[in-house]
C-alpha cells in the first residue's frame, strides 16, 4: 500500500482539491524543525511563527488528565489572538503536575524571547510519552536555535511533531475571495490514541485569509467535528489532543466576520477538506494499520442513531480484525449496531461491503460473500449500514487491528 | 499459564469455596452433551433436564439484534417455570430472520415432544457463528437421541456449549440451609465478543436450593451484575447472551420467598461466588488471552464514576497491549481514566501495578517501575487506581491483547 503524505487520498471531487503545502504555503507564515535532544536522534521541535499577530482557534481534547501544555494554551487562546506555536514530540508533558505547568510556561517564555514577542502570542503543544519530566536544558538550548532558523520550512516542521508515524501528514488547499487567492495549509500526527468524541490529534492550520476570531473558532469546530472527530484508530483518547488554526489575513480581503457572509461557505469548505484530509492521514496511518475503513451508517432513526451505531463500528476489535483477515463477517457489523445503542429493526438492516451487498432485510446474502472478500483486499473500501428507519446518517473512518498493533504497543517503553 | 476449569481461580476466603462439579451436580438435574453435526466434530448440543418442573430465571443480552432463541426463551421465561435447557453452539440463529424464529420454536418442540413434557417448560439457546440458518436436520437426529442419554453428564453439556473456548468452564459451591446440604452448580462458555454492560454470555447454573420466581430472578439479576457484567475480553457485546438459573428445590428446605429470609445471604453468597468464579474463567480463557487483570477502582466520586473509570481501563486496547508486553505505561491507565467521563483531579490520582505502587498524588514514582514490571509478569495481577475524591469503588476483571487474538479474529470464518 503507497503511503504518502502529501497528495489527495480518496477526497470526494466536490470539495475543494487537496494539494502538496504545509503550514508555510499561506502567505505570512514562516517555520522551523529540528532536532534538540529530547529524543535520542529523530527531529522533536517545531516553531511556527506568523509576521504579525494572527487570529488564533483552537479545539482541545477532552480527557480529563489534559497534560499541563493543554492547560496553558487553553487559557492562552481565549484572547483569540497568537503569533507562534512550539510544540516539542518524544515527552508528552502529561501528569507532571505543578512542574510540568511551570515547564509549559517556560516554554512560552524561552519562545517569546527568542521571538521578541509578547508571552501572551505564544501557543504550546507537547506529545510523546506521558509522566516524564520534561528535559528542559535541551528546550533551552532549542527554542532560540529554532527561531534563528526560521522560514519555508513548513515540512522540517511537519516531521518533527511526530511521534509513532511512519510519514509526516501535510496538505494545503486553495481558494478564491473576492479574485484574490487565499491559501490553507495543514500538519498534523498521529498515531495512537485516536478515537472520536476527542477534540483531535495534535494538528495545526494556517490560512492567509481574513476571518474574526469566533467565526475562526466556530469554523474550526466545525470542520473538526466532520473530521477528526470522525476517525478512531484505538478507542483511546490522548491528554495531549490539540489542534491551532492561524489566520495571517495576509490575502488582503475583506475580513469574513460571520457566518452569513456569502464567501465564508467558500472558506469553510475548505477548511473541512483540509482536515478530513489530514484525519484520512491519520486513520491510514494508524499503528500497524494496513486499510483504511470508511464506515457509513444511513437510515438510522436520528443523527445521534448513525453516530452511536458508526462508532459501535468503527472501534469494534472484532469488525476491525475481520477486515484485516478480508473476511465478510458481516455478523460482527450487526452485533456491533446491535449494542450501540442505536434504535435497530433487526429485520431492516441492510449491509454492504465495499460496495456488495451482503445482507439484505436483515437476512444475510450467501452468494455474495465470495465477492464482498475479494472488495476487503483493496487498501480503502466501505462498510455501509442501512438500518431502513428515517434520515440520519453518519461517515467516520476506521483502521483494521493487526498483529503489528499489538507489536508496536506491547514494548513502547522499552 | 495454566488452564483449569474446574478448580477455584483467586476467589476470596470470605466467599464461599468453589469446588469442582457442574450442572449435575445439585440434587435432581441430569444432562447429556453431543455431537449432532452442526460442527464438523466435536460437541455440538447439550440437554440439562430436572426431574420436576423447576423455578427459572434468567437473563439476556442487551444487544437489540437479539438472537431468535433469545426472543423465544424471553417470552417462555415469564412463567418463571422450565424443566429442560437445549443449547447448541456452532450456530448462533442470529440474524435469521422469521425463519430462524421458526426454528428455535422448532428446537423447544423437539425437546418438548421427546421429554414428553409441555412446551412452555423448554428454554432454548445458540451460539456460534451468525447469519448462518440452523441446520434443522442435525437438531431433529440430535435432539430425541440426546433425549435418551440423560444422566449426571454436565461435564458432557460443558463441553457441548463451547465455540471458540480452549476449555469448559464448570463449578459447584455447597452450603446448608436450615441444616440441608444445598447445592449450586454451573457451565458457562467465552470467549470473544465479551463485555460488561451486557447480560453475560452463554451460562447455566442449576441448584437444588427451593426458593420463589421473583427471588431467584432478583439473585440471579445481582450476581450477574457483580460477576458477568464486570469482564471485558473485547468490548464486544453479543447477540445471543443468555445465562439460566434452574433450582429444583429438592435439597428439601422451606422455600427462600424474600430477600429478607435469614438463609436468602446465604444463597445470594453462593450464587455471587459461582458466578464470579465462571466469570473469571471466561477472561482467562478470553480469545489469544496470556494474563488475567483484577482492575479495581477506589476513592471514585461515587460509584458509576468508579464504575465507569474501571470500564475504560478494562477496555483500553493500549492498557491491554502494555499487559501483554509486560510494560508499567501507567500514562495509559491515567489516560484511561481521563477520557472515561469520571470526576478526577489529576493531583490526586494513585495507581499501583501488582501491589507496586508507580504513581502517588498525579505523579509517576520512576524507581518502582521495575518491581512493577516484575509484577506483570505473573500470569494474574492486579491494577489499582485510587482517584483520592470519594468512596466509590468497583472491581472488574480484563484481559491481554495479544497477537493471537488478532490472529484468532482475522480468519474466524475460513
Amino acid at each position: 500500500m503507497k503511503r504518502s503524505g502529501g497528495s489527495a487520498v480518496g477526497i470526494k471531487q466536490t470539495r475543494p482539491v487537496v494539494r502538496a503545502g504545509t503550514v508555510t504555503t499561506p502567505a505570512g507564515v514562516r517555520a522551523a524543525g529540528g532536532h534538540c535532544g529530547i529524543k535520542p536522534e529523530r527531529p522533536d521541535l517545531a516553531l511556527v511563527v506568523t509576521d504579525a499577530p494572527a487570529v488564533a482557534a483552537a479545539c482541545f481534547t477532552t480527557n480529563r488528565m489534559a497534560a499541563a501544555p493543554v492547560q496553558v494554551s487553553r487559557s492562552q487562546i481565549a484572547s483569540g489572538r497568537a503569533q507562534a506555536v512550539v510544540i516539542n514530540s518524544g515527552n508528552a508533558n502529561a501528569c507532571t503536575g505543578e512542574a510540568g505547568r511551570r515547564d509549559a510556561w517556560e516554554m512560552v517564555d524561552l519562545t517569546a524571547g527568542a521571538l521578541s514577542m509578547s508571552r501572551g502570542l505564544v501557543l504550546v503543544a507537547s506529545t510523546g510519552v506521558i509522566g516524564v519530566p520534561l528535559p528542559m536544558d535541551a528546550l533551552r538550548r532549542g527554542i532560540p536555535a529554532l527561531a534563528g532558523a526560521l522560514g519555508p520550512h513548513g515540512e522540517d516542521a511537519a516531521a518533527a511533531i511526530l511521534t509513532t508515524d511512519a510519514f509526516p501528514k501535510t496538505g494545503a488547499v486553495e481558494i478564491e475571495i473576492e479574485g484574490r487567492a487565499v491559501t490553507l495549509g495543514g500538519i498534523a500526527k498521529g498515531s495512537g490514541m485516536i478515537h472520536p468524541c476527542m477534540a483531535t490529534t495534535l494538528s495545526m492550520v494556517t490560512t492567509d485569509a481574513a476571518i474574526a476570531p469566533a467565526l475562526a473558532q466556530a469554523a474550526l469546530r466545525r470542520s473538526v467535528e466532520r473530521s477528526f472527530n470522525r476517525v478512531s484508530v484505538d478507542g483511546d483518547t490522548s491528554t495531549n489532543d490539540t489542534i491551532f488554526l492561524l489566520a495571517t489575513g495576509a490575502a488582503g480581503h475583506a475580513p469574513l466576520t460571520e457566518a452569513a457572509d456569502p464567501a465564508f461557505p467558500i472558506f469553510q469548505d475548505a477548511l473541512d477538506a483540509l482536515t478530513e484530509h489530514l484525519a484520512r492521514l491519520l486513520v491510514l496511518d494508524g499503528e500497524g494499520a494496513s486499510k483504511v475503513i470508511e464506515v457509513s451508517v444511513s437510515g438510522a432513526a436520528s443523527e445521534e442513531d448513525a453516530q452511536r451505531a458508526g462508532e459501535a463500528i468503527c472501534t469494534s476489535p472484532l469488525v476491525k480484525t475481520a477486515c484485516h483477515g478480508g473476511e465478510p463477517n458481516w455478523g460482527r457489523i450487526v452485533a456491533a449496531v446491535g449494542r450501540s445503542g442505536a434504535e435497530v429493526d433487526p429485520d431492516r438492516v441492510a449491509v454492504s461491503i465495499g460496495g456488495v451487498v451482503v445482507v439484505a432485510a436483515g437476512l444475510g446474502e450467501r452468494a455474495n460473500l465470495p465477492a464482498a472478500a475479494e472488495a476487503m483486499r483493496a487498501a480503502e473500501f466501505g462498510i455501509a449500514v442501512d438500518l431502513g428507519l428515517g434520515a440520519g446518517q453518519w461517515t467516520g473512518w476506521t483502521c483494521d487491528l493487526t498483529e503489528r498493533y499489538v507489536r508496536l504497543n506491547s514494548g513502547y517503553l522499552t
